[in-house]
């Protein structure tokens, strides 16, 4: 077969576009993560600056107690997001063990229910005999939350949010969002709204630290990146579905305990 | 002419994968940048709140003055930190005049040639007549001054470290390594060095934030980031050219100021 060096130049100037727009891609996120942290960090450093330059004039008649006060709390709410933002970077760094998520969902749910507005209809859906997964508890639940708490906010006033966990047997490999799954036994949460959908120009960066649709003061943009950084330390994987004005389904998939494993202890 | 389904189904499910790896290599790039900025800010915030809390305890023995101190000087460099992630994020906040990039090139290297150790031979290129750019002085010799002291750093003990100012005249739009630049007339600054190059998954990533392969204290990983936020705020591209062993040449182009706009002022 003889190939065509005009339609060979052709395809090498159609990768090179695509490059250059994936690299701008990619540096469009960098650029709203580093100035959403560069806003939370002013935030947190323009009251310590000022609060010891006050400190440092000596006068007796300021508040010494109240300003050590503010020093204090803004740099424990730095420390708050230098945790978020290492389990974005890393993952969460609790302990994994044999957990059941069939028993965290309506855990959470019981803290949900009490933040639903009442038109919202809340439908658990727990499949029977669903294999373990090894992580942590605590740090699975709050994935769990954050989507369901996002679910509730993607509904103006009545909706059904829909929490169901399934189990999924791939038999061949499969694509996900950010992680292409093995062949094999998951355990599938997936939380669903039948709320305002979200455009695929959003959906392409939903998971980045510091990108929220959500009015400043509303959302700090961390909780997705959050849940994301906790998925992949699971070795899990996310999928969302969504079409606008008709609603969303995300599910975070992850590996079933190996039986084998699970036999040893 | 007919479509071979099965050729479809292939091309869908490469898309596909393709898909999940670039987005895989985006939320690399994001959890390098919150790592690293993690790190810096717990560098920041921990003397902050030790000194606080020492100064909380109301002992008269301690250096009151010290420890204010401590919590000023470390706000500040937080203050410096924000400073560098806005540039990168927004490009720098200077006002763009018409500047001529010749007359900044002999500045930086007046500076430069008392960095260099005595092995290496500095060239400087200037072709005549080239158009002004409209830009901001400072920031232009501070890309200029990033690129040299990395040329620099990439030659153990001797080499050539180049610099040349041209003038470049694009007939069709041309991608660039972030950007595609349309026809026109462009001054390019090329630093050039004959050191060890740079591999190619290097290369991919050298203007992330936070990414380096200098040695913690030796380098913060913000240069070259900050070199390509003022670039992009100048409307300009950046071009990389590399082989391992033989050396490296980054091109900086930025678009010439309009003749139209040159006559008005």
């Amino acid at each position: 077969m003889k190939t065509d060096p005009t339609k060979t130049m052709e395809l090498e100037e159609r990768d090179r576009l695509l490059q250059v727009q994936r690299r701008r891609q990619r540096l469009e996120s960098l650029g709203s993560l580093a100035s959403g942290i560069a806003h939370d960090l002013n935030n947190l450093l323009t009251p310590i600056l000022m609060s010891c330059r006050m400190l440092q004039r000596e006068n007796t008649n300021i508040d010494r107690d109240a300003l050590l006060e503010t020093i204090g709390s803004s740099a424990s709410r730095g420390a708050e997001l230098i945790a978020q933002l290492l389990t974005f970077a890393r993952g969460g760094d609790g302990e994994h063990l044999p957990i059941r998520v069939d028993q965290i969902a309506p855990e959470v749910i019981a803290i949900l229910r009490h933040t639903l507005p009442p038109g919202i209809e809340l439908v658990l859906e727990v499949e029977p005999d669903l294999p373990v997964v090894l992580g942590d508890a605590t740090e699975i639940g709050q994935v769990l939350m954050n989507l369901a708490i996002n679910a509730r906010d993607a509904m103006p006033a009545t909706g059904q949010l829909g929490i169901q966990v399934t189990r999924t047997t791939l038999k061949t490999e499969r694509p996900y969002t950010y992680a292409t799954m093995q062949p094999g036994e998951y355990v599938t949460i997936t939380v669903s709204d039948t709320g305002i959908g979200i455009p695929r120009d959003v959906r392409e960066r939903m998971f980045d630290p510091f990108f929220t649709t959500k009015d400043r003061g509303q959302g700090t943009g961390l909780g997705l990146s959050t849940s994301i950084g906790i998925v992949r330390s699971h070795h899990g994987a996310v999928e969302v579905q969504s079409t606008v004005g008709q609603g969303t389904r995300i599910s975070v998939i992850l590996p079933a305990w190996n039986d084998n494993n699970q036999a040893e202890s």
